[in-house]
Formats: structure tokens, sequence, C-alpha cells
């Protein structure tokens, strides 16, 4: 089938080739015509603005999103608009919040899927897991290229209705947060343990049979051979945050307790606090206060 | 090589199997001669009496203990003691605590190695993750058995000293409890959340590529495949805890935090509070003190 | 000085009571006439309509509203406006959200002092501590009146412009439920501990010259002597949560780390589970999974 | 009546001076001649050695043993056994794990009270709250004195049996770590929320009606006078934590939930880590691993 793809940054490159692999037709937009050119190389139908774009797609226009979060899908979708209707197809594959999602799927004249995209620019070779959100009927109409993109029919899945998807990618990464902290508290009971321990032979020992046996440990034991056991430079500090966030806010609108996932997510504020937790210096300072505690002072 | 085996429940059993398999000769004893017998039909020589083990062994003695923790291996151990002399190697294959393993390391005569090990009854066909602790030369003498039983080298690592194959493996206990509950955080958050999913086709879809997928993942997977996505009659009772008991007290000593461990243990005990958790029944009982709030009261 | 009060429940009879025993002129207005009948016994003004209110106060209107928050505040707003301009003062008692009262400031037409409130109906004889927000000569202004319903100038202040009254009485609440599971830790595990403890003693013993002791350690002591030391029939669940809610929604907006706070709400939504936490299901079905351990099955 | 009193540091010469102010005759003793002189001089009497001491107090002995805890309390112990038989009575006011406070009530001739102590060197004008362990004959005996102390009979009470009085006292301090961590969240929220606010002015103004008012937070109210709403050169640095520790282990061996609790001391843990949290180290380059974040690096 014919595909067009705008956004071709390291997440659309990997569906446009996917979709080539495939056997699928690719038109291929993007701002940068550089990405364009990249790709027509690869086989797919190079667009030079999005006039052209919609132009070579015809009517029955099946189309992925590739763009970041936020303003661009807007701008994007403005963009579309004009020429879209309901027998189109406007697949959303970036990292919205579901609100946002559920008010495009209501906004935009074509149907709308919410596709949550997971695996990352280092999941290159293996499959995306996709999953998807809204009518029935543009999902099954696009499952050759999910088939594409997800390598196979396992990866991808509708959710359910408008939003879906990315209801379930956010809930995926509240998830992977405290995942990433659990291993985190394994290894640094091991790192400050008792034992002089090698991380990378653990790790991979636990990879190859262990109940916690995982792709994230996978990653811990790939880092651990790249930096030492001791983590080297890698400074603790942890950026990013807002899908944890989303996922904690939701979970406080459902009255659903997620303490770990919380705890993850506040972690992360803990790790960039400017000049130390506050809550902990009041602590410090009440010690003196009943008890005549010595107060550490910074210089 | 020759390898004694004492213990044939699930585990042991296993252990005698893939020894077998990988052609090594394997003396089987239990105290349950029916044990015994069948896997004399899987090629086993049966071992009538710990004396006959012991006879058949020799000298240069390699033997996999794989009993229940605590007092049935000292007791095993008592029973051997006669007959082992620092020739000897016996691999503790139990899930016992590191500070009774060094112990043990020091009053058995033989070599003796803690091995923890991981993957479970249901590992069957995959091979164990063995972490292993003790002395280097015995570890180098036991490894064509450690190959079999993980199934490959990369399955067993020596870790260090005494102690400290069962101390990794106290950690990745309490790594596993916090991954249990972080998935179960995510999937309370989708089940009681603002769409009707079908928690099984999530799983599934995350383990075909999302970034947290994992082989917990896929026993998540299998659990809604077998109980639906409510769970059915799955009771909100989670039994155990001793090894994420260990894990919290070792961290506490050295003062490592472990919040997310730790919260998925207090999970466990606040499952079994026989009348509901105190705490929040004294905050239902406070709001009534300062606001006036009606009390909720049990029948 | 003459006040009026619109709302004469629990919290508004109070205000009245107390700024007619500090000698100042009450106005009192309510849609029950018996609450208006009342009050006019204890000295006030009644007022038999929204109109007949606004002619008693005049010019220069100071008025105290203590209606429930949300749409009541809007609505005696909306019935207040054609009657108030920039030289009246509008006191809005009730615990409003402060982005509401923050709007409601730019919309109101008098100055509008938003003032959170502690100390609950159970504090008639304490003062109340008043935490306020909007215009500095608004708060001077009301100083007599506040004085009044504080009991004094230490239980009032100004926090800073509007809307910073309700987010300090929000984060007072906040804080208010980490206390309330803090003590009920304690009282759990000695509940449940080793010595059998009689726990208004230990209460009524911490009062007295502990470090930890506070008024809501007397609302402990209080409710173990009306309920025993087993808390009785008083239930495993605790209502409420809003304004905990939001405390944790604006830490999560400000990315300042609350895990007390945040697993004191938490616990709130866990002791309201319908089927029981989710989680813990999961958790009991995985161990199954991996290490064939028996599920625990509800009836 | 007569009491002798071992150990004269700042808790001890409290617990002299309040005998001595109540009329009762004390005879003191320390290793510290100056400080054995200073008490002489407020009107003690003052013993030159242990031999001197304990000829002092003739038969019936009271005495009170306030030296710290661990190791002293046991050469202390020792040095008076031979003098103790069983009309005797020795109060342990010092700060000792319950279980060596049951260990010594066993091996010491005289009765053993375990008494728990708190209010610390700033409540020298309040009484200190007093939980005491041990036989009730010994306690109703030394009620005077514990009068004395506490200032008045509703600042000390008989928990149980012996180890009782140390045990209450290890939660009331696990609590305690809990109420300073959530008072610390409420005004670390506060520092870094919307408004610019004055902490000692929100202090005062809570500690006069509010909720949450208590000992507690005057001592915040304290701080944020004498170093300001930014808590000026306070270090983010919690030293202490053994009786927080104490009490999680507890928790952990009754298998009761404290969230709270180990929150509270897992971060004063987390204050200490010389190069920072591993687990956010690693966190910070996994995000790398599977989303190619860049990885924050230390100088």
């Amino acid at each position: 089938m014919q595909l067009g793809v705008i956004g071709l940054g390291r997440m659309g490159r990997i569906v446009a080739d996917r979709a080539l692999d495939a056997g699928h037709e690719v038109v291929a937009f993007d701002v940068d015509a550089e990405a364009v050119a990249a790709v027509a190389d690869a086989g797919a139908d190079p667009a030079g603005s999005l006039a052209d774009f919609v132009e070579q797609l015809g009517t029955e226009k099946r189309i992925w999103l590739m763009v970041p979060a936020g303003d661009a899908i807007d701008a994007a979708l403005a963009d579309l608009e004009p020429h879209l209707d309901d027998e189109d197809v406007v697949v959303d594959g970036g990292n919205s919040h579901f609100e946002d999602s559920t008010r495009r799927a209501e906004t935009t004249p074509a149907a709308y899927l919410d596709c949550g995209t997971s695996g990352g620019p280092a999941s290159a070779e293996a499959g995306f897991s996709l999953m998807i959100g809204g009518p029935e009927w543009a999902y099954d109409e696009l499952t050759p290229v999910f088939d594409a993109v997800a390598t196979g029919p396992a990866g991808h899945a509708r959710m359910g209705p408008a939003g879906s998807g990315h209801y379930v990618k956010m809930v995926h990464n509240g998830v992977e947060y405290a995942l990433m902290e659990a291993y985190g508290e394994g290894f640094e009971l091991l790192s400050d343990g008792r034992y002089d321990l090698d991380l990378e032979s653990v790790a991979r020992t636990w990879n190859n049979g262990a109940v916690i046996r995982s792709w994230l440990l996978e990653l811990c034991e790939e880092a651990f051979a790249e930096e030492g056991s001791d983590l080297g430079t890698v400074a603790d500090r942890v950026e990013g945050g807002s899908t944890g966030t989303w996922t904690v806010q939701e979970a406080l609108s459902q009255e659903v307790p997620v303490p770990l996932i919380y705890t993850a997510l506040a972690e992360r504020f803990g790790s960039r606090a400017a000049n130390g937790r506050f809550a902990r210096r009041l602590a410090n300072r009440l010690r003196y206060g009943f008890g005549r505690h010595e107060v550490a002072r910074s210089e």
C-alpha cells in the first residue's frame, strides 16, 4: 500500500525504512530537504512541499505523522486539514498526552489513530511496540504498515477508541520509570554492599535465566560494560519526567495508588534540586532544635 | 564428570536431569526413595543411603545440595561432614541467607560454593541463572556442571568469596518484588482507568518491542490470558517476603535507600493485615477528631 | 466594626459568634432562616434576603463568605457582584483551590481576601488559624475581625497576593495527611508489636513532654480513650482526599518531591479499593508464574 | 526520697536538678569530677567513687543511670552488680535498644526499669516524657522521682514489662523522623512554589490554631526565625538514624508496613551518599540506552 510519512527524524526515518522494506510505497516529506533526499535514496518518493505530498497521495490517504509532541502536531494537522476527508487516515506516532489526542481525533476530518510507540532509536533492528487507539476500520486498514513497523503482528494492537493508544503508552512510561529505579536500587546496594562485585557480570548472569531478566537489564549490562561497575563520570541527575508526571496525575484523578511510579518520578525531581532538598535541610536544623545536635553547614 | 545430587524435589531433579543430558554421571540421593527411583530411570546412579552416596562418589567428591533453606542444609552438611575433606566441593543451591552461607563455608571441611539459583520451576526449559560465591578453584572445577544447569556459560558466574552468591540472589529477589509491584501499578491504573482494555493484549504488545519488555511481563501476559483482564478470583493477598525482608535489612545496615523495594515488601505485609491497616483506621477516626467527619464503621 | 457574614453553618456561626464577642456588629444572612434566627438571638442583625443584607451594610462593606467550596462561592459572588465596588472587601473563608481564588480575585469588583481556615469545628474554643491572601490594605482593614476569629494576632497573617492564603492552606492539609499517617504507623507497630500496650496511656505520656507532642496526638489520645486501644469498630476506610490531591498535583507541577504526603494520600485511595489492590492481586498470581507458589483465591 | 544519679551530662544533670527541686536527696557520681562538683553546688551529695556512691545509698538503693547507650551502660551495671540485690531499683534512662534492656533486666540483680526519655536538652523547662518498662512495684516506688523529672504525673507511665519503655521510645523516634520529613515536604513546596512566602510567619500562623500545630512546628518556626526562609547555610545532610533503623527493623519482623517512617529514614541515608545516588546515576545512563538521551556527566 501507499503510505505518506511526515517527519523524517530518527523515528520517522525508521518508519519509512521499514515500510519500504516491506514493499510498501512511501511518499516522504519533511521541512528538512536533506532528510527528504536521504529517504528518497532509500527508495521513497520525495515530496518537496506539503502540497506536493498530498497531491502524490491522492484519495484515501494514509499518513503517518512522526513529529515531536505538542504544537508541531497541531501545526501539521492544521496544514493537512483542507486536504483531508473521512476516508483518509492519519496516524499520530508522537508521544502526546492522551487528552490532546482525544481532542485531535474530534477535530481532524480524517480518521485519527493515536499510536504510542515504544522501543526507541536503540530498537532500530527490533520492531517497535505500537499501542493504537481509534476507529477499528482505520486500524484494520493500516495493519500492513503496522506489521512492517512493528516487524510482526504481535507488536501492535488496537487498544480501544481515540486516546487509548497514547494512554497505554503513558502508563508504559510510568512503569518504565519504576523499573529503572528498581534495578537501580538493587545495583546501588550491590555497589555499596559487602562485596566487591563486577556489576556487568551480575547483570549478564541475571539476563541469562533469572526471573528479573529484561531488556532494561540488558541495557544495564551494556552500561556497566561501557562505564565500569562504578558508572564512572555518569552524574546523579535524571532529566525528563513529563510522561511520568502525566501517569501520576491520571492515577490521582482515578484514585489509584502508584507509590513506586511516584517515588521513581520524585527521585528525578530530587536529583535536580539546585540547592539540595529543603526537607532534609530542615530536618538537619530540627535535630539541633530538639536535641542540640550539631548543624551541618554548607560552605 | 561425576556429580552427586542430594535433594530431588522440583529444583534438584532439574539439576540432575540437565547434568545427565550434558553427559555427566549423576549419583542421586533423597530421603524419598520414589524420587530416587524416578531419577534412576532417567539415567542417574541411585543411592539408597547417605553412606551409599558418599561411597559411590569416592575421593574428590562434587556434591550439589538442593534442599530447602534452613535447618535441612545444616543437617545435610552435618551428615556429610565426616566424609568430606578439602579436595571436595559442595554446592549449596538453596535460598539461604548469605550470613548462614558464610558461616557454613567456614565450618565445612570441603570447599563450599553458595549458589543463588533463579529461574524457578517454570524455567525448566530455559537454563537457570546461577550466582556463585566461594573459592575460585572450586568454581572452575564445577564449571562443566554449571554450564549444564545454566544451559550455557553466560548463565553463571562467580560473584566473589563465600556468601556473595546468596548475597546477589537476595538482592535479585528484592528487585523482583519491586518489578512485580511496578507492573502491578501500571496494570491497576489501566484496569481502573478510562478505557476498557484487554490487558493480555496490552502485555503482548509491550512484550514485542517495548522498553519495558521482560520475562515478568510475559508472565503477566500469561496471567491475563488465563485469568482474564480482571484477574478473576485471584485474591488481594501476597504471601512470602523473607528474601525481600533480608534485602531491606541489609540495605538498612549499609544505609542504602531502597524505597521501591521497601514499598513492594510493605504492600505484601499490608495485604495480610487481618483487620485492615491500623494506621488507616486511626486516620479515619482522626478526621472526626478535627473535622467532625463521619467515622466509617465496620459491622 | 461592622461585618457581614454569609453562610451560618458550623464554621460561619463560629465566625459570627467570635466577632460579636469581640464587640463587632454582625449582619448575618443564610438561606436557612432558622440559622439566621439563631444568630440573631446571639446578638447579630438578621438579614431576610441578600438585598436586605447589602442594604444593612451600606458602603465600605466588609463581608465574610463562609459557604462550601465550589459553585456555592461563585453563586454567592454573582449575587453580590452588582452591590460591590472597589472600596468593599470580601473574605472567602472556604476551602477553595488557590487557582479558583486567583480567578475570583480578578473578577470580583471588591477587594478579595482568600482565607484558608484551619482548626475545624473541634477548635471552637481555641481560635482558628487564618492564612490570608490578597491586597494588604484590605487585610489591614479586616485585622480587628481576624483578631477576633483567630483569638489573637498570632493566629492570622497575610501570606501574600491573591491565592496565597488558600495555597498555604492546601499545603497545610497535605502535611496533615502525612502527619496522621506517621502517627498511624507508629501506633500500628505498637498495636501489632511485642507488648500489650494501652495506647491512650502511650499517647498521653507522649503528649506531656515528648518531641512528637501535638494537637493531632491529643486527638489520638482522645480516640483511644473513646474507642479503646484496638479502635473497636472503626473501619479501614479513609474518605476525603481533595486537598491532598491538590497538594500533590502542585508538587508535580513545581517538581518538588513529596513522597510522604503522596503515600499518605495513596493509602486513602487504597483503603477505598472496591476489590482489593489490583497490583497485589497480580503479584499474587505472578508468584505462581515463576515459582509455582499457590495462588490465594477469593471466594 | 534518696536517689542516686550516675552520669551527669546534660540529661543526667537535668534529672538531678529536678529531683533536688522536688525536695529529694540526690547522691551524684560521674567520672568527670567537675560535673560532680557542679551538682554538689546545686545541693547534691557528691560521690568521689562508685564505692563511695553505693556506700552513701545504703540498702534499698534507687539509682538513675543516665549514661550513653551501649557499652557504657553495661560497664556501669557491671560495676554496680556486686552492690545490688533484689530490693534495689535501677532506672536506665539511656536510649538503648529494647532487646538490650530486656537482657539487662534479666541479668541485673536489682529491679530494672528501662526508661525511654523524650524532650531533649531543649525541654529543660518543660518536663520530660518518660516511657517506662519493668516491674510494677519498682515503678510505683520511683513514682515520686518520675513526677519530678516529668514535672507531673501525666508525663510518665509504665508501658509494661522489661523492654517496653525503650520499645515505645524507639517507635516514638521513628514517628519523629516521619513528622520532621512531613513538615519538611510542606515547607519545601512552599519554598519552591508560586509565592514568595515568609516561612516563619507561615509556621507561626499554623502554630496558633491550625490542625497541624505541634512542638516540632514550633521548632520549625524558631529555625526560620534564626536562619531565614531559605534556611541560609543549613546543609542538605541529616545525621543520625539508629533509632529509626531499629523501628524499621522491628516493623519488618512484625510485618507492619511503615512506609513514611522508612522513607524519612532513607532520605537521611540519601543525604549522606558520598557520590550521589547510584540508582539515579544508572537511570540517567539507561535513558541514553533506550532513548539516546544525552548523559549528564560529573566533572
